[in-house]
């Protein structure tokens, strides 16, 4: 052993012990490209050998950046569908933390009052970028950024400018979820399994996320050949949430398009769906989406968000800022994955 | 209007605005005791007419706070389970804003990760203080913290020392739930619907949170007559999980004791027990532990801990130690509450 136990390893130790001037020390941790190779071997291998941790505020200091990222916490609502923003955040702050960031949470009761947030957290604290969450039409938030020149990147496309996004010219880095592959995906498979009127329990039009949940289903039914006139007896809109995935379903008695099977833009509908199918003793076929625990403990077929992947993502384009890559605005978009499970695995009874 | 439009005030505009040196506005700000009454209240009247907002960044250096608190955000496990310490984080991320605080995040694999990680923050970061999560026998992370004076609570007793902490000699701060009285009142509510043979799916003897668990079944069911032969035959040990419940309720056919009914230590377990017992065409009622949304969804009586107000103790107990406040190392420990649901509905088939 080279150094004593105990006493923490300094730049001048290492010196002493490598041989060297601590200048040249400081060389090999901050611009090796300036140091000879030997030398480098040699100062690296005395680092290796004392465990020489290099002070992290120092360098923040050097290099102005705090590696602090700023997340909001969304609140809770049935504790159903923000299992996704929560795994999310795991998955974020893990890989985060492997790139050397930390997270700082904070929470809002709106994107007024988050907007609040960032100026305060600019004013008072060192915070390199933001990540945002839960983005819809007309989001204040990104503009508010982007006008202030603040690195972030949004879970969720710029839904102002669906063109812009889609063809690539993006106002600012996002990742997002193709949800309209997901439901089409779901639609596929109930077509394939035999279901042929199959209903959609979405959000009233106007939110981006749900306007895209009900594409992918308009979608396949197109292709599996029915008309317009039908996909609007089949297209149900309403709220979110449990009570009203069961009401919908409700609803379905004696309905003229006589439904087999529901897609729905939520595990909390589904749900719902699930439990008022069951005690009106029908058997619709009920695919939900978000794959949360919920599904997952009820049998319930739904579409699973790669959120580790999207995590990843998020943390790539936000690094590339911080680091002025070129890709610095750029966007991923990603596709979610079927989970059958019983709720889809009967065929139809009337067809 | 006293201000410009768009120009930020400082304490010089506030001064001249007021009349005043700058001096006294600074007065005003940090020791109001020091200035006439009357001059202290024109001060304020301009500072809340520009909307002045002191520099935090200023005030944090000066009381050497900053209002960080740091927390390891635990891994996610079959998604039943964690959504408690989620829940939590949101409660207590949502009450530390309220009180000026942030949460700084983190991750880590075991407990060496996570004091690992402290060390980490403390040397490159201010952050004031920690909360801990899933305390347990022979926790080293609270000693860590203790032997260097670092202001923390816990979510969870100190387990290595019951006696020390119910005696109200703990060696730290400390909020936890009191489970034995939630599956005291759980077994309770099952005698009082007619059940005599309730029978204890819990994890094996050892883990604090567990035997707590354990204990308030094996009290409530003292009470109504049974002795210790009968209650070791009730008390199944298994590991965590919904199929290791579902195995649980599977070694109950023809069992000695032919109980009616389970409680749980936890939903995952009370999820694989509610499935197995319908797949088997049982009619067992079931309790589970900590009122996830899966509970909620699938039926199932439940016992709620009363998060929101263990995240206000854990955060009334650390801003008292950061205040040097006397119940620094004071512990709340909170009743939980019985959720009935479907699951416990039906008074028992044989008796």
């Amino acid at each position: 052993m080279l150094h004593t136990q105990g006493a923490r390893p300094t730049l001048a130790s290492v010196a002493a012990i490598a041989g060297v001037s601590r200048q040249t020390v400081s060389n090999v941790l901050n611009e090796p490209s300036r140091v000879q190779a030997e030398t480098l071997a040699k100062v690296r291998a005395v680092l290796d050998e004392v465990n020489y941790r290099p002070h992290l505020a120092a360098r923040q200091l050097r290099t102005k950046r705090s590696r602090v990222i700023g997340l909001r916490l969304e609140q809770v609502t049935d504790g159903i569908n923000g299992a996704v923003l929560d795994r999310f955040l795991h998955a974020f702050t893990e890989g985060a933390q492997r790139h050397g960031y930390r997270i700082s949470l904070f929470t809002a009761d709106d994107d007024a009052g988050e907007i609040a947030r960032y100026g305060e957290l600019l004013d008072t604290t060192d915070i390199d970028a933001f990540v945002l969450t839960s983005t819809h039409h007309g989001d204040v938030r990104t503009e508010w950024l982007s006008a202030r020149d603040i690195p972030f990147v949004t879970f969720g496309r710029p839904w102002a400018l669906p063109h812009a996004a889609v063809s690539g010219t993006a106002p600012h880095a996002w990742v997002d979820v193709d949800g309209s592959f997901g439901t089409r995906s779901a639609t596929e498979h109930l077509l394939s399994s035999g279901h042929r009127r199959i209903a959609f329990i979405g959000w009233p039009a106007g939110s981006g996320t749900g306007d895209e949940r009900r594409l992918g289903w308009q979608q396949a039914m197109r292709t599996s050949g029915l008309g317009d006139d039908e996909l609007d007896l089949l297209d149900l809109q309403t709220a979110d949430g449990v009570n009203e995935g069961a009401a919908a379903i409700r609803s379905l008695t004696g309905h003229p398009a006589a439904p087999t099977a529901v897609v729905c833009a939520s595990d909390s509908l589904a749900l719902g769906a699930l439990e008022a199918s069951r005690s009106l003793g029908e058997t619709f076929a009920v695919v939900g989406f978000d794959d949360t625990p919920v599904a997952a403990a009820i049998g319930l077929t739904s579409v699973a968000q790669p959120l580790i992947a999207v995590a990843e993502a998020a943390l790539d384009l936000l690094i590339a800022q911080l680091e002025d890559r070129p890709d610095s605005t750029g966007h991923r978009l990603l596709p979610p994955r079927l989970v059958p499970r019983r709720s889809t695995a009967t065929p139809p009874t009337t067809t």
